[in-house]
Protein backbone atom coordinates (compact mmCIF):
# COMPACT_ATOMS: atom_id res chain seq x y z
CA UNK A 1 0.00 0.00 0.00
CA UNK A 2 2.31 2.58 0.86
CA UNK A 3 4.82 1.25 -1.67
CA UNK A 4 2.03 2.52 -3.75
CA UNK A 5 1.19 5.24 -2.68
CA UNK A 6 4.86 6.14 -3.15
CA UNK A 7 5.41 4.71 -6.51
CA UNK A 8 1.76 7.04 -7.76
CA UNK A 9 3.26 10.23 -5.87
CA UNK A 10 6.69 9.52 -8.53
CA UNK A 11 4.11 9.05 -11.35
CA UNK A 12 2.57 12.27 -10.64
CA UNK A 13 5.92 14.47 -10.40
CA UNK A 14 7.10 12.33 -13.54
CA UNK A 15 4.27 13.33 -15.34
CA UNK A 16 3.78 16.78 -14.81
CA UNK A 17 6.98 17.33 -15.28
CA UNK A 18 7.14 15.69 -19.09
CA UNK A 19 3.36 18.06 -19.96
CA UNK A 20 5.55 21.31 -18.31
CA UNK A 21 8.51 19.92 -20.73
CA UNK A 22 6.04 19.54 -23.70
CA UNK A 23 4.34 22.40 -22.97
CA UNK A 24 7.67 25.21 -22.75
CA UNK A 25 8.84 23.41 -25.96
CA UNK A 26 5.49 24.15 -27.79
CA UNK A 27 5.84 27.78 -26.74
CA UNK A 28 8.84 28.18 -27.78
CA UNK A 29 7.94 26.90 -31.07
CA UNK A 30 4.74 29.18 -30.86
CA UNK A 31 4.57 31.30 -34.47
CA UNK A 32 8.39 32.19 -34.43
CA UNK A 33 9.38 27.72 -35.61
CA UNK A 34 9.02 29.22 -39.38
CA UNK A 35 10.76 32.54 -38.82
CA UNK A 36 13.51 31.13 -36.18
CA UNK A 37 14.26 28.63 -38.92
CA UNK A 38 14.75 30.44 -41.85
CA UNK A 39 16.18 33.53 -40.68
CA UNK A 40 18.54 31.00 -38.93
CA UNK A 41 19.41 29.08 -42.34
CA UNK A 42 20.57 32.35 -43.54
CA UNK A 43 22.72 33.51 -40.65
CA UNK A 44 23.95 30.24 -40.53
CA UNK A 45 24.77 29.34 -44.18
CA UNK A 46 28.86 29.57 -44.68
CA UNK A 47 31.39 28.74 -48.05
CA UNK A 48 31.67 25.17 -47.80
CA UNK A 49 34.82 24.01 -50.21
CA UNK A 50 35.66 20.42 -48.49
CA UNK A 51 33.16 17.48 -49.10
CA UNK A 52 32.30 13.91 -47.62
CA UNK A 53 32.42 11.18 -50.72
CA UNK A 54 28.87 11.09 -50.13
CA UNK A 55 26.93 11.53 -53.30
CA UNK A 56 24.09 14.11 -53.23
CA UNK A 57 20.55 12.31 -53.52
CA UNK A 58 18.57 12.89 -56.75
CA UNK A 59 15.65 14.26 -54.88
CA UNK A 60 17.80 16.92 -53.37
CA UNK A 61 19.59 17.91 -56.69
CA UNK A 62 15.78 18.25 -57.88
CA UNK A 63 15.43 20.59 -55.17
CA UNK A 64 17.85 22.52 -55.49
CA UNK A 65 17.23 23.50 -59.35
CA UNK A 66 13.44 24.31 -58.41
CA UNK A 67 14.83 26.63 -55.64
CA UNK A 68 16.94 28.21 -57.97
CA UNK A 69 13.91 28.64 -60.35
CA UNK A 70 12.08 30.16 -57.62
CA UNK A 71 13.95 33.51 -57.44
CA UNK A 72 12.06 36.46 -58.92
CA UNK A 73 13.49 37.97 -62.29
CA UNK A 74 13.33 41.63 -63.66
CA UNK A 75 9.81 41.21 -66.11
CA UNK A 76 9.50 38.19 -64.89
CA UNK A 77 12.08 36.92 -68.11
CA UNK A 78 13.81 34.04 -66.36
CA UNK A 79 16.99 34.11 -68.31
CA UNK A 80 18.77 31.49 -67.21
CA UNK A 81 19.76 27.76 -67.78
CA UNK A 82 21.25 24.95 -65.21
CA UNK A 83 23.79 22.56 -65.69
CA UNK A 84 23.93 19.93 -63.53
CA UNK A 85 27.21 18.16 -63.20
CA UNK A 86 27.99 14.65 -61.42
CA UNK A 87 30.31 13.04 -64.06
CA UNK A 88 33.81 13.15 -62.15
CA UNK A 89 35.71 13.96 -65.44
CA UNK A 90 33.63 16.95 -66.04
CA UNK A 91 33.95 18.28 -62.28
CA UNK A 92 37.47 17.59 -63.18
CA UNK A 93 37.90 19.92 -65.91
CA UNK A 94 35.86 22.38 -64.36
CA UNK A 95 38.21 22.44 -61.36
CA UNK A 96 41.04 22.26 -63.82
CA UNK A 97 39.77 25.21 -66.16
CA UNK A 98 38.79 27.59 -63.43
CA UNK A 99 41.13 27.45 -60.41
CA UNK A 100 39.06 29.23 -58.14
CA UNK A 101 36.68 26.35 -58.40
CA UNK A 102 39.83 23.61 -57.51
CA UNK A 103 37.41 22.21 -55.02
CA UNK A 104 35.41 20.66 -57.87
CA UNK A 105 37.44 18.23 -58.28
CA UNK A 106 36.73 16.57 -55.06
CA UNK A 107 33.55 17.17 -55.05
CA UNK A 108 30.11 15.00 -56.12
CA UNK A 109 27.95 17.43 -57.44
CA UNK A 110 28.18 21.22 -58.99
CA UNK A 111 25.54 23.17 -60.61
CA UNK A 112 26.64 25.87 -63.63
CA UNK A 113 24.11 28.76 -63.30
CA UNK A 114 24.28 29.92 -67.03
CA UNK A 115 22.47 33.03 -68.12
CA UNK A 116 20.49 32.88 -71.44
CA UNK A 117 20.86 36.03 -73.51
CA UNK A 118 17.79 34.43 -75.94
CA UNK A 119 15.46 35.07 -72.84
CA UNK A 120 17.06 38.15 -71.34
CA UNK A 121 15.36 41.86 -72.15
CA UNK A 122 16.91 43.09 -75.51
CA UNK A 123 16.37 46.89 -74.34
CA UNK A 124 17.58 49.48 -71.45
CA UNK A 125 16.90 47.08 -69.33
CA UNK A 126 19.52 44.10 -71.09
CA UNK A 127 21.46 43.42 -68.51
CA UNK A 128 19.08 42.96 -65.00
CA UNK A 129 19.72 38.80 -66.47
CA UNK A 130 22.66 39.23 -64.47
CA UNK A 131 21.17 40.57 -61.01
CA UNK A 132 18.44 37.28 -61.79
CA UNK A 133 20.72 34.72 -61.91
CA UNK A 134 22.46 35.81 -59.08
CA UNK A 135 19.41 35.60 -57.03
CA UNK A 136 18.96 32.13 -58.10
CA UNK A 137 22.31 31.16 -56.89
CA UNK A 138 21.65 32.70 -53.77
CA UNK A 139 19.00 30.28 -53.75
CA UNK A 140 20.63 27.72 -54.73
CA UNK A 141 23.28 28.35 -51.45
CA UNK A 142 20.43 28.86 -49.31
CA UNK A 143 18.50 25.76 -50.28
CA UNK A 144 21.73 23.40 -49.83
CA UNK A 145 22.35 24.54 -46.51
CA UNK A 146 18.70 23.73 -45.76
CA UNK A 147 19.31 20.26 -46.78
CA UNK A 148 22.18 19.74 -44.85
CA UNK A 149 24.22 19.96 -47.76
CA UNK A 150 27.49 23.09 -47.95
CA UNK A 151 27.92 24.79 -51.10
CA UNK A 152 30.38 27.49 -52.69
CA UNK A 153 29.46 30.32 -55.27
CA UNK A 154 32.54 30.27 -57.12
CA UNK A 155 32.40 33.31 -59.92
CA UNK A 156 32.97 33.17 -63.50
CA UNK A 157 30.53 35.76 -65.31
CA UNK A 158 32.49 38.59 -65.72
CA UNK A 159 35.69 37.18 -66.21
CA UNK A 160 35.49 36.68 -69.71
CA UNK A 161 37.94 34.39 -69.80
CA UNK A 162 36.54 31.94 -67.53
CA UNK A 163 33.19 32.44 -69.05
CA UNK A 164 35.07 31.33 -72.48
CA UNK A 165 36.31 28.08 -71.06
CA UNK A 166 33.30 26.44 -68.99
CA UNK A 167 31.10 27.46 -71.85
CA UNK A 168 33.27 25.31 -74.24
CA UNK A 169 33.43 22.42 -71.56
CA UNK A 170 29.89 22.75 -71.31
CA UNK A 171 29.10 22.49 -74.79
CA UNK A 172 26.80 25.98 -74.35
CA UNK A 173 24.89 27.85 -77.27
CA UNK A 174 26.47 31.33 -78.30
CA UNK A 175 23.55 33.30 -76.21
CA UNK A 176 24.26 31.37 -73.74
CA UNK A 177 26.32 32.63 -70.84
CA UNK A 178 28.40 30.27 -67.86
CA UNK A 179 27.57 33.07 -65.00
CA UNK A 180 28.49 31.38 -61.99
CA UNK A 181 29.63 27.53 -60.95
CA UNK A 182 28.43 26.11 -57.51
CA UNK A 183 30.25 23.87 -55.72
CA UNK A 184 28.16 20.96 -53.76
CA UNK A 185 28.73 18.18 -51.23
CA UNK A 186 28.17 17.10 -47.75
CA UNK A 187 30.22 19.43 -45.82
CA UNK A 188 33.32 17.60 -44.17
CA UNK A 189 33.51 18.57 -41.01
CA UNK A 190 31.80 21.12 -38.70
CA UNK A 191 30.93 24.76 -40.51
CA UNK A 192 30.97 28.30 -38.85
CA UNK A 193 29.64 31.25 -40.73
CA UNK A 194 30.88 34.69 -40.48
CA UNK A 195 29.51 37.34 -38.64
CA UNK A 196 29.70 39.99 -41.16
CA UNK A 197 27.09 42.57 -39.55
CA UNK A 198 28.55 45.63 -38.81
CA UNK A 199 26.01 48.63 -38.22
CA UNK A 200 27.68 51.52 -39.83
CA UNK A 201 25.91 49.39 -43.12
CA UNK A 202 22.98 50.60 -42.34
CA UNK A 203 21.56 53.95 -42.50
CA UNK A 204 17.52 55.29 -41.83
CA UNK A 205 15.58 57.36 -44.14
CA UNK A 206 19.06 59.26 -45.42
CA UNK A 207 22.70 58.38 -45.68
CA UNK A 208 23.90 58.65 -42.49
CA UNK A 209 20.42 58.46 -40.91
CA UNK A 210 20.21 57.34 -37.45
CA UNK A 211 16.97 55.28 -36.49
CA UNK A 212 14.19 57.28 -34.83
CA UNK A 213 13.31 55.52 -30.98
CA UNK B 1 -5.64 0.19 -1.41
CA UNK B 2 -7.46 -1.24 -4.91
CA UNK B 3 -8.16 2.38 -5.82
CA UNK B 4 -4.51 3.04 -5.41
CA UNK B 5 -2.98 0.49 -7.88
CA UNK B 6 -5.73 1.49 -10.42
CA UNK B 7 -4.33 4.84 -10.46
CA UNK B 8 -0.93 3.56 -10.58
CA UNK B 9 -1.43 1.94 -14.35
CA UNK B 10 -3.46 4.63 -15.34
CA UNK B 11 -0.58 7.73 -14.79
CA UNK B 12 1.94 4.68 -15.67
CA UNK B 13 -0.59 4.59 -18.99
CA UNK B 14 -0.64 7.98 -19.24
CA UNK B 15 2.81 8.55 -18.67
CA UNK B 16 4.20 5.76 -21.61
CA UNK B 17 1.87 7.48 -24.36
CA UNK B 18 3.25 11.06 -23.47
CA UNK B 19 6.84 9.89 -24.09
CA UNK B 20 5.73 7.83 -27.11
CA UNK B 21 4.35 11.13 -28.41
CA UNK B 22 7.24 13.38 -27.64
CA UNK B 23 9.46 10.83 -29.30
CA UNK B 24 7.28 10.39 -32.27
CA UNK B 25 7.25 14.36 -32.76
CA UNK B 26 11.21 14.48 -32.47
CA UNK B 27 11.54 11.46 -34.71
CA UNK B 28 9.73 13.61 -37.35
CA UNK B 29 11.74 16.53 -36.87
CA UNK B 30 14.80 14.32 -37.32
CA UNK B 31 16.69 16.27 -40.05
CA UNK B 32 13.81 16.83 -42.54
CA UNK B 33 11.10 19.69 -40.64
CA UNK B 34 14.20 22.43 -41.15
CA UNK B 35 14.45 21.43 -44.77
CA UNK B 36 11.31 21.37 -45.43
CA UNK B 37 10.50 24.89 -43.50
CA UNK B 38 13.54 26.17 -45.54
CA UNK B 39 12.79 24.70 -49.27
CA UNK B 40 9.14 25.99 -48.74
CA UNK B 41 9.94 29.71 -47.77
CA UNK B 42 11.77 29.61 -51.08
CA UNK B 43 9.25 28.09 -52.86
CA UNK B 44 6.63 29.74 -51.77
CA UNK B 45 7.38 33.68 -51.80
CA UNK B 46 6.06 35.65 -54.28
CA UNK B 47 6.56 39.51 -55.09
CA UNK B 48 4.22 41.23 -52.62
CA UNK B 49 2.99 44.66 -53.27
CA UNK B 50 0.26 45.40 -51.29
CA UNK B 51 0.63 45.97 -48.00
CA UNK B 52 -1.95 46.48 -44.86
CA UNK B 53 -1.36 49.53 -42.51
CA UNK B 54 0.66 47.93 -39.93
CA UNK B 55 4.25 49.07 -39.11
CA UNK B 56 6.89 46.47 -39.32
CA UNK B 57 8.43 46.19 -35.67
CA UNK B 58 12.28 47.07 -35.64
CA UNK B 59 13.21 43.84 -34.17
CA UNK B 60 12.26 42.32 -37.64
CA UNK B 61 13.89 45.56 -39.46
CA UNK B 62 17.09 44.23 -37.72
CA UNK B 63 16.53 40.36 -38.96
CA UNK B 64 15.95 42.15 -42.28
CA UNK B 65 19.47 43.64 -42.51
CA UNK B 66 21.31 41.00 -40.69
CA UNK B 67 19.98 38.38 -43.15
CA UNK B 68 21.05 40.68 -46.18
CA UNK B 69 24.92 40.90 -44.73
CA UNK B 70 25.01 37.40 -44.57
CA UNK B 71 24.94 37.06 -48.07
CA UNK B 72 28.45 35.53 -49.64
CA UNK B 73 30.52 38.38 -51.43
CA UNK B 74 32.82 38.01 -54.04
CA UNK B 75 36.50 38.00 -52.20
CA UNK B 76 34.69 38.66 -48.96
CA UNK B 77 34.61 42.64 -49.76
CA UNK B 78 31.01 43.39 -48.50
CA UNK B 79 30.48 46.29 -50.62
CA UNK B 80 27.23 47.46 -49.46
CA UNK B 81 25.31 49.87 -47.22
CA UNK B 82 20.96 49.52 -46.55
CA UNK B 83 19.14 52.53 -46.39
CA UNK B 84 16.14 51.88 -44.10
CA UNK B 85 13.28 53.90 -45.27
CA UNK B 86 10.10 54.49 -42.77
CA UNK B 87 9.81 57.61 -42.99
CA UNK B 88 6.08 58.38 -44.95
CA UNK B 89 7.54 61.23 -47.12
CA UNK B 90 10.55 59.78 -48.31
CA UNK B 91 8.83 56.27 -49.26
CA UNK B 92 6.30 58.55 -51.02
CA UNK B 93 9.35 60.31 -53.12
CA UNK B 94 10.40 56.77 -53.78
CA UNK B 95 7.21 56.27 -55.33
CA UNK B 96 7.42 59.28 -57.41
CA UNK B 97 10.88 59.45 -58.43
CA UNK B 98 10.63 55.64 -59.58
CA UNK B 99 7.64 54.46 -61.04
CA UNK B 100 8.47 50.60 -60.44
CA UNK B 101 8.76 51.05 -57.48
CA UNK B 102 5.06 53.33 -56.99
CA UNK B 103 3.94 50.64 -54.11
CA UNK B 104 6.32 51.84 -51.53
CA UNK B 105 3.68 55.25 -51.27
CA UNK B 106 1.72 52.67 -49.03
CA UNK B 107 4.10 50.34 -47.47
CA UNK B 108 5.36 51.03 -44.24
CA UNK B 109 8.73 49.95 -44.93
CA UNK B 110 11.55 50.07 -48.06
CA UNK B 111 15.02 48.88 -47.87
CA UNK B 112 17.81 50.58 -50.82
CA UNK B 113 20.38 48.21 -51.18
CA UNK B 114 23.33 50.59 -51.74
CA UNK B 115 26.20 49.10 -53.68
CA UNK B 116 29.55 50.40 -52.10
CA UNK B 117 32.52 51.35 -54.71
CA UNK B 118 34.59 52.77 -52.02
CA UNK B 119 34.30 48.55 -51.08
CA UNK B 120 34.60 46.61 -54.45
CA UNK B 121 37.32 45.49 -55.91
CA UNK B 122 39.01 48.06 -58.21
CA UNK B 123 40.62 45.55 -60.72
CA UNK B 124 39.46 43.27 -62.96
CA UNK B 125 37.06 41.77 -60.47
CA UNK B 126 35.52 45.40 -59.75
CA UNK B 127 32.24 44.55 -61.62
CA UNK B 128 31.34 41.98 -59.05
CA UNK B 129 29.34 44.00 -56.38
CA UNK B 130 26.36 43.96 -58.59
CA UNK B 131 26.50 39.99 -58.03
CA UNK B 132 27.27 40.53 -54.33
CA UNK B 133 24.39 43.09 -53.83
CA UNK B 134 22.03 40.91 -55.55
CA UNK B 135 22.62 37.77 -53.08
CA UNK B 136 22.00 40.42 -50.23
CA UNK B 137 18.56 41.35 -51.80
CA UNK B 138 17.64 38.21 -52.39
CA UNK B 139 18.55 37.45 -48.81
CA UNK B 140 15.60 40.13 -47.39
CA UNK B 141 12.93 39.07 -49.95
CA UNK B 142 13.71 35.59 -48.36
CA UNK B 143 13.95 37.09 -44.58
CA UNK B 144 10.83 38.62 -44.93
CA UNK B 145 8.48 35.95 -46.10
CA UNK B 146 10.21 33.76 -43.50
CA UNK B 147 8.91 36.58 -41.15
CA UNK B 148 5.76 36.75 -42.65
CA UNK B 149 6.12 40.10 -44.16
CA UNK B 150 5.81 40.47 -48.31
CA UNK B 151 8.33 42.24 -50.25
CA UNK B 152 9.37 43.17 -54.06
CA UNK B 153 12.61 43.36 -55.50
CA UNK B 154 12.26 47.09 -57.12
CA UNK B 155 15.06 47.64 -59.72
CA UNK B 156 17.22 50.31 -59.98
CA UNK B 157 20.27 49.55 -61.06
CA UNK B 158 21.66 49.57 -64.19
CA UNK B 159 18.51 52.35 -65.25
CA UNK B 160 21.03 55.17 -64.43
CA UNK B 161 18.84 57.84 -64.46
CA UNK B 162 16.65 55.90 -61.80
CA UNK B 163 19.91 55.43 -59.61
CA UNK B 164 20.72 59.39 -59.63
CA UNK B 165 17.49 60.35 -58.38
CA UNK B 166 17.29 58.12 -55.65
CA UNK B 167 20.99 58.82 -54.55
CA UNK B 168 20.02 62.53 -54.32
CA UNK B 169 16.87 61.91 -52.38
CA UNK B 170 18.90 60.05 -50.17
CA UNK B 171 22.12 61.70 -49.93
CA UNK B 172 24.33 59.25 -50.97
CA UNK B 173 27.86 59.83 -51.07
CA UNK B 174 29.50 59.91 -55.09
CA UNK B 175 31.19 56.49 -54.37
CA UNK B 176 27.63 54.26 -53.56
CA UNK B 177 24.65 53.34 -56.45
CA UNK B 178 21.40 52.69 -55.56
CA UNK B 179 21.09 49.30 -56.34
CA UNK B 180 17.92 48.47 -55.56
CA UNK B 181 15.04 49.45 -53.60
CA UNK B 182 13.13 46.29 -51.31
CA UNK B 183 9.28 47.07 -50.85
CA UNK B 184 8.16 45.35 -48.11
CA UNK B 185 4.99 45.17 -45.84
CA UNK B 186 2.21 43.29 -44.59
CA UNK B 187 0.80 41.51 -47.12
CA UNK B 188 -2.70 42.28 -47.41
CA UNK B 189 -4.56 39.48 -48.68
CA UNK B 190 -3.41 35.58 -49.73
CA UNK B 191 -0.20 35.41 -51.55
CA UNK B 192 0.25 32.11 -54.64
CA UNK B 193 3.94 31.76 -55.85
CA UNK B 194 4.41 31.43 -59.36
CA UNK B 195 5.69 27.95 -60.40
CA UNK B 196 8.44 29.08 -62.62
CA UNK B 197 10.17 24.78 -62.91
CA UNK B 198 11.24 24.35 -66.60
CA UNK B 199 12.19 21.14 -67.06
CA UNK B 200 13.80 22.48 -70.50
CA UNK B 201 15.95 24.78 -68.45
CA UNK B 202 18.15 21.90 -66.44
CA UNK B 203 20.64 19.94 -68.69
CA UNK B 204 23.28 17.39 -67.08
CA UNK B 205 26.68 17.52 -67.45
CA UNK B 206 26.91 18.56 -70.89
CA UNK B 207 23.64 21.18 -71.92
CA UNK B 208 21.19 19.23 -73.52
CA UNK B 209 22.57 16.28 -71.72
CA UNK B 210 19.88 14.30 -69.95
CA UNK B 211 19.80 12.82 -66.35
CA UNK B 212 21.80 9.25 -66.14
CA UNK B 213 19.20 6.87 -64.93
Amino acid sequence: MKTSNILNVVLAIALVFICACVAMADNKKGGTTMDNTVINNIMTRSSVRSYTDKKVEQEKIDALVRAAMAAPTAMNKQPWHFIVVTDEQVLGQIAELTPNAAMAVSAPLAIVVCGDLDKAAKDVNKDFWIQDVSAATENILLAAHGLGLGAVWTGTWPRVERCEKIAKLLNLPETMIAFATVVIGYPDGEQHAKDKYLEENVSYNTYGGKMQK
